[in-house]
């Protein structure tokens, strides 16, 4: 794949932090500036023809989502802010309603702030508790244990699809198997999984199923918090405002049905178009092209990393698109440091992952991510910086 | 001010829909596709160049968000989807946490769904009651009636700083010192003033203040919420994620100090450098010539459609940009469709404010919003319209 001079935030820079945020190809960041110049309106509310069009591209957009996770409609898809707000979203009007005091939710030693925190806060609200599936030698959520640990008390499950620190895959479906066997919902956090394999939400057999659409290749602040029909129906909102009501008086408010229950005020219009501009550029390329890339630049990676004797790596050997390492006796925050002197863009620091970093025994790591754009050179540019990065501290 | 030729969306067309949203202005957009493209990088977390520049912009931003509003500090500025979530926000983190069973929220006849619906659903979670305050005879919100009303069981006021609907502005100075005579605190709903009057929150002397930046000439899915330090700092988190926190253990996660605290996961980074592109643009105009300008096109409106007899206006004689009206025995949806065959878009339905509906004794009303770009040309082309409508319902 060459598709680097379709990204200008790309060029000769050697960008492997694609698992912070995307970079944006020119056809979303031009779907972007249309919607905000010639194309510019309200949705939903016009009278007027320009406010209609806009409307139907929302809506279509909300179809084309669908499509691309295999909802089973497109009313299961709810616009979020990203990822972080699908799952408080889900915390709060799921969980924070149908929870009691002494069930459980069970998450893994992998999870990102964003899928531990909102729990926290729903389970101290209703009186649960939080346990914890450890993982594999290998650095897999371990389902083995998962199946030991569940019981009925457990009623929702979160686990990430794809690890944002590791990239370990998690087989979903055989998670989701084990959460309905006990009768527990499960929610899946598709941050990292979304961009990088295709994502059949009827196959994985899920209950919700997050994603952002920054990550995608898209724009910053929307994203995505698919649930199935009855579990939304089920709901209260999680915002007031314009949209989502059916009658309001002083006296008693009555709510539209999902998902517009769920999206209070004036949305995040251009988002949406941008984030159809995004699925479309992606599908255009194919989600197996995609990963196969990704994984073999992952592979590539190890190998010459590996080969450097003072590098450790983290997460399995078939990791998707992330690949966690340190050098040894050196900061990862200097490794980045000394890698943007050379052109090359990693992140190191916790990645909002801190008790996997403990479990790691470790502060933080240094982070290599890749994406569509990402190429042999980029890898080079990793593994020379890396040996300047051994001299530098011989 | 001809401005016109800014915006690649306005053109030839008369769009006086601007209090729904606002048109933007190429610079905004230029400032958009820069940051989505060369210079995109995500915030806080990156060890490399460009992402510590977004992060400079991105606080730059708030730096200039606090200084448009005048607020005492940065610290004091949250960056939130919009209006609807600020007030969703202090609904539930103020209200949801300092208001007991008895205690009153204060509101008003004109409020949009945003300033009232999230206050249904903090009452009802913690045993408050609502009050509202009637608006005089010329459709302002009767400050009389309130200070006859409050009593020291009212916690909170909440009311528009101009009215969406009837483009009556609010006396808030006046409004805040009775809340603050009863022990209350008041937030300002400013979505329609901070496009039209210059704001300064220490001289309005209020506790809140929310606003979107789409209808200030940016971007859609941001606005920002403005409040005091001290009642920031009392408030627990809203949502719960990557960068709110201090340090995350699944026994015990603690929290970041405001603004952090409340913004949760990845922000919408490019809707913030947008956002700060429209303060530059509004600020380069200036907000007392922008509301001079606004004020003198809807007293020609006004005096234009009084001359047409057939036609009701509603709202005081100085209202601020904004105008809504009916055309005797015409449904506004009608209005509204004939007018953009005439290439004028207008607004017609109950503009998320259905009490104020019941209480003008209609079912809808159509709107005509003006903004920066408009200008005489419009005046006459709705006056012509409404010329159209008549003569098609004879």
């Amino acid at each position: 794949m060459d598709l680097r001079s379709d990204f200008p935030g790309v060029r000769d820079w050697h960008y492997l932090d694609s698992a912070a945020t995307a970079q944006k190809p020119q056809a979303v960041i031009d779907a972007i500036a249309r919607a905000y110049g010639e194309d510019y309106a309200t949705v939903h509310r016009g009278v007027y023809a320009r406010s209609a069009n806009m409307t139907l591209a929302y809506e279509a957009a909300r179809r084309k989502v669908a499509l691309f996770v295999n909802a089973r409609s497109e009313a299961e898809i709810v616009y979020v802010r990203g990822a972080t707000e699908g799952i408080n979203l889900v915390a709060q009007c799921w969980a924070g309603t149908q929870l009691e005091a002494g069930d459980r939710i069970l998450l893994s030693t992998l999870e990102h702030h964003s899928n531990i925190v909102p729990w926290q806060i729903a389970a101290e609200k209703v009186g649960a508790a939080i346990d914890v599936v450890p993982l594999t030698v290998d650095h897999r959520i371990d389902l083995d244990a998962m199946q030991a640990m569940i019981t009925p008390r457990h009623r929702m499950v979160a686990l990430a699809h794809v690890s944002n620190v590791l990239g370990s895959v998690l087989d979903c479906r055989r998670a989701a198997d084990i959460a309905h066997s006990g009768g527990a919902k499960i929610l899946i956090d598709g941050c990292q999984a979304v961009p990088r394999l295709g994502v059949d939400v009827q196959a994985l057999d899920c209950d919700f199923y997050v994603f952002s659409a920054h990550k995608l290749y898209g724009p910053t602040g929307i994203g995505v918090l698919w649930a199935r029909t009855e579990l939304l129906d089920a709901m209260p909102p999680y915002q007031g405002g314009g949209s989502m009501i059916d009658k309001v008086t002083f006296e008693k408010t009555t709510y539209a049905p999902p998902p517009t229950r769920f999206e209070a005020g004036t949305p995040h219009i251009v988002g949406v178009v941008g984030l159809a501009a995004a699925i479309d550029y992606v599908e255009g390329i194919g989600l197996d092209a995609i990963h196969a890339h990704e994984c073999a630049l992952v592979g590539r990676a190890r190998a010459a990393l590996e080969s450097l004797n003072s590098v450790r790596l983290f997460g399995p050997e078939d990791s998707a698109g992330i690949l966690s390492f340190e050098v040894e006796g050196v900061h990862p925050h200097d490794v980045g440091t000394i890698l943007d002197e050379t052109g090359v863009a990693i992140r190191a620091g916790h990645h909002c992952a801190q008790p996997l970093m403990r479990h790691l025994g470790v502060e933080a790591t240094a982070r290599a991510s890749f994406g569509i754009y990402s190429d042999q050179s980029d890898v080079d540019a990793l593994v020379e910086g890396l040996e300047r990065v051994r001299k530098i501290f011989g």
